[in-house]
């Protein structure tokens, strides 16, 4: 029933999904950071941003950072700790850019996003993240069911605040496409030149290699059996056929 | 053999299949977001950022944003054209936001990641970043065998540049990190050609149709733009393409 409920979301209620999604920023240094939050978080549909003890907010850097996104900003929930943040969420995942001492339950980014995406149809969920320099303290992991990990090169792991944001988030809006979105054709199928098509271009091809007297037909090799294989590889459309049969009789009309 | 080199890529090899792809920003306007691409391109293991006109480089708000990865700012190589950038690549991908009057073969950021790590074994691959407000233009599209579009909010879809260089960034790590046995080449890597011998091979296309005025050069209307679509779908071997060069010098003699 939930796999079901999941499988429709791209179409139908990925959005509602979403709005059960909130991000948390605990106790921000650079309101700069809270503003590329904002748009990192509306590019990808999620609208809901608690800031806990923010430094500073509002402030006119927040908001020529957000872009076209200060409307969350408008919206945007502030409060004075964690827990009034989390009141009312089923599920709460903290962003952790270390190792801890005390081992706690571990989700690489896109597993994060299963897990919230699917707990959303129940209630909400709480994404947190924490200071710029340290992170979340112990006592504010305790309050995660699981801790969220962005895999970086180690030696080098920090991520600014707002770009794990637009990770994590991303996930989410992959989450939420529905597999539909993978089987999406390379090319226009209907446009496609038929196999007839095809041959009759291959026999022009063929012609005028030979009048230019690049194909010798007592040795013609594998000449056109490596030409097939590139056209067919690239699947010709009809357009594009027609483009090439006007340049090989452009080409003989000259001679 | 190659199988089994991709299958170990995660623990071993994986920094030095990032090693190969670069990230090319065009005529980037605010060098803010040079600084906060670096940065992102580093803690996910990318070092290679060439910058093909960049309104204003070096900076103090580069090496500012760039916070801990100003070496990848002291190495960025600056180029005065796209295809300076791009001369030794064999594959090439673009970013866009947007749908295209014609229509190119479109990645997610996660075909893009597996894709670009199977042919970064065997040659160099760029990640091709356009303008803050207006992306790549069309000319520059035709250089890509492939567009990346991150999946976004439809009401809201513009992303920050060193974001969707963050997000880009990020599935080439997760990539690399162990489920990379999924990164199978398409074809046989080793053999394809590069992007500065195809562009010859356009240059001379384009001279033989002028001859054969099959293309007028006052209205050239998109006749090149197509075939560069179809022949980048294709994905050029160095053979094919000498046998394409061979037919062009041909049909040239004769006439």
């Amino acid at each position: 029933m939930k796999i079901r409920l999941i499988e429709v979301a791209g179409s139908l209620y990925g959005g509602a999904m979403l709005n059960n999604i909130r991000i948390v920023m605990v106790n921000t240094s650079h309101p700069g950071n809270i503003g590329a939050a904002a748009r990192a978080m509306k590019n990808m549909g999620l609208q809901s941003l608690y800031l806990v003890e923010p430094k500073v907010f509002p402030s006119a850097e927040a908001t020529s950072r957000a872009s076209g996104a200060d409307d969350l900003l408008a919206q945007a929930v502030v409060c004075e700790t964690l827990d009034e943040a989390l009141v009312d969420c089923t599920l709460v995942v903290g962003a952790s850019a270390r190792l801890r001492s005390i081992a706690w339950p571990q989700l690489d980014p896109r597993e994060c996003a299963a897990k919230s995406i699917a707990a959303s149809s129940n209630g909400a969920v709480a994404l947190v993240f924490g200071r710029e320099h340290s992170g979340l303290t112990n006592a504010e992991l305790s309050r995660c069911h699981y801790l969220v990990n962005i895999p970086t090169n180690p030696d080098y792991p920090s991520l600014n605040i707002a770009a794990a944001i637009q990770v994590i988030a991303y996930e989410l809006r992959m989450a939420i496409r529905g597999d539909a979105a993978l089987a999406k054709p390379d090319s226009d199928e209907e446009s496609l030149a038929t196999m007839g098509e095809v041959e009759q271009f291959y026999a022009h091809l063929e012609a005028v290699m030979v009048e230019s007297e690049f194909l010798d037909p007592a040795k013609p090799k594998f000449l056109m059996h490596r030409l097939r294989r590139l056209y067919n590889r690239a699947r010709l459309e009809k357009q594009e056929l027609n483009i090439l049969r006007g340049i090989l009789t452009a080409v003989q009309k000259r001679r």
